[in-house]
């Protein structure tokens, strides 16, 4: 028989004890479970970044429990004006635990959404007294552990609707007249864009792998090409691939495509032939 | 039945491989211990900050085997000039290990002192040949595997006397004639001052949550508020508020207390209502 | 019973979240392994600092699946030019994981060679779509999980000839006439250099310990001395010392031995006595 699963992303970094005192919260409550560590390095208070980090990752951890905690509004006041939440998903019947502010909400929306939630604000799970600024080690933490060990969601918090939980809207890409309009959504340390548009709708737009693609975005047009890798193009050269998460991403070989194209999170970009 | 668990805190950084060996190391003795990282960051050779970090985990942490290094003195001579320590505490009977230069005297005075103490530096659990720099790997892990496998402290070392116990000295706190005079502990990565003082001084210096307080250090003074968060003042402004640990700290929104105030550690402050 | 181990050596870097979806994926496939991470600096796309910090690391880590992935070859073309395979040591019988690009090849050599190998490229293991960049989490290791849950490396990957596996070539030391030639293998973070001599060499080269040395570098000569510790040198001045891997290595006391003799990686030195 296995240990049951956690998983832990936040934005705590490593620079002090904070996800450590929480592993001690979690074994203290449940200390047969096992913990894998996604990331703690969230860029501080990204929930948007958190959450879609945490969505791509789930698709490769096992079924557990899903411990996540970017959560900006947490001391900022003496109500927070946000809940803490456990909800279940529909498909996989994944348990996610965080705060309420959308950072659960991409991972639950991929897996069809969310069957059963509830409010751990005052669950008996928690750790007396609740510090104002340290809910990962207050409330999520041992809450996760608890699921971890078999409680219900009834039994850890109070009964939410569905409804009532916080959404997170993500842009959409579209293809028009041959023309993919596509947003960035992350980009990482190289200066690789992670754009909002599966391969096929870069097919959609009739846009060929090997061929010259234009790239509009500021007013501004940039040559790339559509290619399978980096050495495909020159250094220095710009090109559209299909990344890691087999979603559609733009780089330049050898240099960044952030500082080229200075494109914003979000930002439209207008992807064409030629 | 649950694994043994050992917790372990260094100095070692994450830029090299010294944390996995130390793994590696107990894993081969021990293959049953599970290790919590607390936190390898503790600023190089501060013993001091690994000390009170130490102290403050351990109240999250299962009992187990708390490994602990932090050691400058470590490689500066063919004898060292201090001790490799193996101790369990009166209360909850944790055992730590770690070099005998007050890292584990805070977190053993807050569990009541130590009940036994051996000399682990001829070990017959060490590596031999023991390297002049790496006693992490060479007498502490595998001191700290074994005890987590079950051996008692007699058989890992040397009876030691507890009086021969290197100590550590913190500044303390107290209230004269409605004053707090009280001294920063350690200062966190925004700036935030933890101070030696628990709320129950800041009420018998008649301090009221919600009211103005003055903070006099090095000639100078500053105002402030007594309250819950950071949001109850104003951004730039300095509060006085219960940190997560439950004791007095110092900071700014949205700023820095250490930068307002260029207090330096163990410096005394006084803080009076108005 | 213990739970099978693997251990994880890589360039990913903390910086987001590859090396927590590695483990995801590991523990997707073989829920009861139990995962070390040796560490994840490895500077990025560095080869010969991962084989080495690999060679030295496993003498500590107990037997087992051994992961590494540290791969610039990767995505830099559809053919990336180098084979993924997975080895068996002749002593030991340690399981390697990883590029063929040497990066294995001086743990294995330390291990007297590999027995067997297979190349996993097309592995049944291996998770579709296999991505362009990131094998580690598409080949690499869900391989390694299958074998620390008790698949043959014959059932995970098709045969290979050991000859044809790449190789890594290091420097190496010798004695002539009194002199030691030596080469710097690794600078680690203080600037100390780790040589390519045992201290037999040393020996060999009459050189004794407490006497002065000469260190000859591009031309220049510089004095110090073999010390068993930094502080029998002044601050500042140099020292021939054993490591804590046993070899001959290089420091200034409280400076950058790498800052003053300006070596470079496998440039040759002369050491001799007086």
């Amino acid at each position: 028989m296995n240990s049951p699963l956690i998983t832990f992303l936040s934005d705590y970094g490593h620079a002090d004890e904070f996800v450590g005192v929480c592993h001690g919260v979690i074994a203290q409550r449940c200390p047969q479970a096992r913990v894998i560590d996604i990331s703690h390095t969230i860029p501080r208070h990204d929930v948007r970044e958190g959450a879609l980090v945490l969505r791509d990752a789930l698709a490769h951890m096992p079924v557990g429990v899903h411990l996540a905690v970017v959560d900006p509004a947490v001391g900022s006041s003496g109500r927070s004006g946000r809940r803490e939440v456990a909800v279940r998903t529909v498909r996989e019947e994944r348990l996610l635990v965080g705060p309420d502010n959308g950072l659960l909400w991409l991972a639950a929306a991929r897996l069809d959404g969310v069957a059963e939630a509830v409010d751990i604000g005052r669950s008996p799970e928690r750790r007396e007294p609740v510090s104002v600024t340290f809910h990962g080690r207050d409330i999520f933490s041992p809450v996760a552990a608890a699921l971890a060990a078999g409680e219900s969601l009834a039994s850890v918090g109070e009964p939410l609707a569905v409804e009532e939980l916080r959404r997170l809207a993500l842009p959409t890409a579209n293809v028009l007249d041959g023309l993919l309009a596509t947003h960035v959504l992350r980009a990482d340390h190289f200066g690789n864009l992670m754009l909002d548009a599966a391969p096929e709708e870069i097919q959609e737009a009739r846009i060929e792998l090997g061929e010259a693609v234009s790239v509009e975005v500021g007013g501004r047009v940039h040559s790339g090409r559509y290619a399978s890798t980096f050495a495909d193009v020159a250094p220095g050269d710009l090109l559209l691939y299909e990344d890691a998460l087999q979603m559609a991403a733009l780089a330049v070989n050898r240099g960044s495509a952030a500082g080229l194209l200075k494109v914003k999170r979000d930002e439209e970009l207008w992807i064409r032939p030629g």
